[in-house]
């Protein structure tokens, strides 16, 4: 939630003006995003968002993520749409780093979803999966199982400051996904952090997606389950069965799961929260001098992952037999 | 620049319905305004920014804000727009706090000003006063000379962990304004706070000023004096001669110094470099835990003040004879 680039007018009004969408009326820094810096900007003819890609994300990784909401939106989806310049190139260079801009979007996110609100974005995950099934890209998911002894390590013992004992219940679940990960559901491209913030509504409908730059290919289940994590516990980090079985249900509304994946749930969804527990730890740690953006707390997910590890099967999820 | 609140999605959908201004299709935390909480809003009729006002806008304050808004740009200053409630109310409560919507308002503001900049500026700063001077509301200045003292008694020993002698020097400099400040210049409303993000410019001419949470009632050449501050030095803090010609040519287009205000040039710039030392010494050395924003360096307003200790006279900032 940050601009953490200023950039300088005169370099602005030049990118803006490459792109051929009418003279630059207002820049307006937002705060959304935690990766990248965002800008609103309105012209003689709309309202845009220009991002300018921080370090988090990789240059190389831009063709694959502006050609997915390019694809998306061609299939119906409604996600924000990259400009491009009359010589056809979507990604350019402003204040040293790379820099995008894509359609304003309207709709609402909302901080306190609903059951209503999980149905919803279980049926528009679904549907993202089917229209990005014929996505001809791909891109490897790299905060997977391979990469979570790596993250791990980069805590270390500062883990324990944390919370006493992390460290070692860290090493002890991440030897569990790599003995057990299966590696044989059905995958394509997901989201991967589809998180209440990257979901817009307009009067309860979901009316758009955001921030497609985690996207990767990897088991739809495993979105799936990203998405039981960050929209079906409550603030006290009880889950919310009510919100889990409207989810599932959505979902399943669109794309069956298989008998392999219900299978896998409970520990997709232990995995995910591992996921997101090992990058908020090490943002915990590493936070900069003059930061301007608080990290998230990571024992959210410690408390999550604690749910995870007792669950039984796919029904405690909320999955109807 | 940031966004201090967050405000649930029902209040704010409950608030914004209260003025009439059609549905709410967008809201975005914006880094604009120092002080405040503000947010881009997107209806079906068309895009506002409602501001949340923090701890340092006394709400009783908020009537002359909000109606010197309405004066100006009856008389023809573009400038935002408060909107009202039908039953005529501009200022709510949201998320605790005062609030208020007012219209949205194009254009850029420039970081790095050039001397056409500072003319419009000038020229804009007079037009401000000219139509200000029928307002008939009034509003001390609370960051005036009778506040220095106790500003610099909050600083107090810890101003020197800023800068050796700093706190000497701010008491000597605090004596002089106690002693010799001229309390008989034309006064009336003055903005008090025109820096650079708080003027807008469409194709390098001034379109718009914002932010008048500062105004009150003080001497006009005051807030010249605040403006050859924060527009006509370089960033090595060397002051631009250029520049100053420039605003003050452009200033004295639409409205003359008279002599005494030409007299008191000098003091005063010194006083309001004083003002800014202060108030940002005081930020600097009570940064909240977990606080969003970057206090200014207060030795940029430490040296901005050395050059104008060393003024003769109102030449030196660029007055033609």
């Amino acid at each position: 939630m940050a601009v953490y680039t200023e950039v300088p007018d005169d370099e602005m009004a030049a990118f803006v003006a490459r792109y051929g969408i009418g003279d630059l009326l207002s820049v307006k820094g937002i705060a959304e995003g935690v990766s990248n810096s965002n800008f609103l900007l309105h012209t003689t003819q709309a309202f845009f968002i220009l991002t300018l890609y921080e370090e988090r994300v990789d240059a190389a990784d831009l063709p694959f993520f502006i050609g997915l909401m390019e694809h998306l939106a061609d299939r119906g989806l409604i996600c924000p749409q990259p400009v491009k310049t009359p010589d056809g190139q979507a990604v350019g260079r402003l204040a040293g780093r790379p820099a995008a801009i894509v359609t304003f979007l309207d709709g609402l996110s909302v901080r306190r979803p609903n059951a209503a609100h999980c149905g919803e974005v279980g049926r528009g995950l679904a549907l993202l999966h089917q229209a990005g099934a014929d996505f001809p890209m791909s891109r490897v998911n790299s905060l997977s199982v391979p990469d979570w002894r790596p993250l791990a390590d980069r805590a270390g013992a500062a883990a324990d400051t944390v919370s006493p004992g992390l460290l070692q219940r860290l090493h002890a679940e991440i030897a569990v996904h790599e003995a057990h990960w299966p590696d044989d559901l059905p995958a394509g491209v997901i989201h991967a952090d589809l998180f209440p913030n990257n979901v817009f509504f307009l009067k309860n409908r979901l009316s758009g997606l955001i921030d497609f730059y985690f996207a990767c290919t990897d088991a739809f289940a495993y979105d799936l389950a990203i998405c039981l994590n960050s929209w079906c516990f409550e603030a006290d980090n009880s889950f919310n069965l009510t919100k889990g079985q409207a989810m599932l249900a959505g979902y399943q509304s669109v794309r069956p799961l298989t008998a392999a994946e219900i299978e896998a749930l409970p520990q997709l969804c232990r995995g995910s929260a591992l996921r997101f527990l090992l990058t908020r730890l090490v943002d915990w740690l590493n936070v900069p001098p003059g930061a301007l953006v608080k990290p998230h707390d990571p024992l959210e997910y410690d408390r999550k992952l604690a749910f995870h590890q007792r669950v039984a099967d796919a029904r405690d999820y909320g999955l109807k037999p």
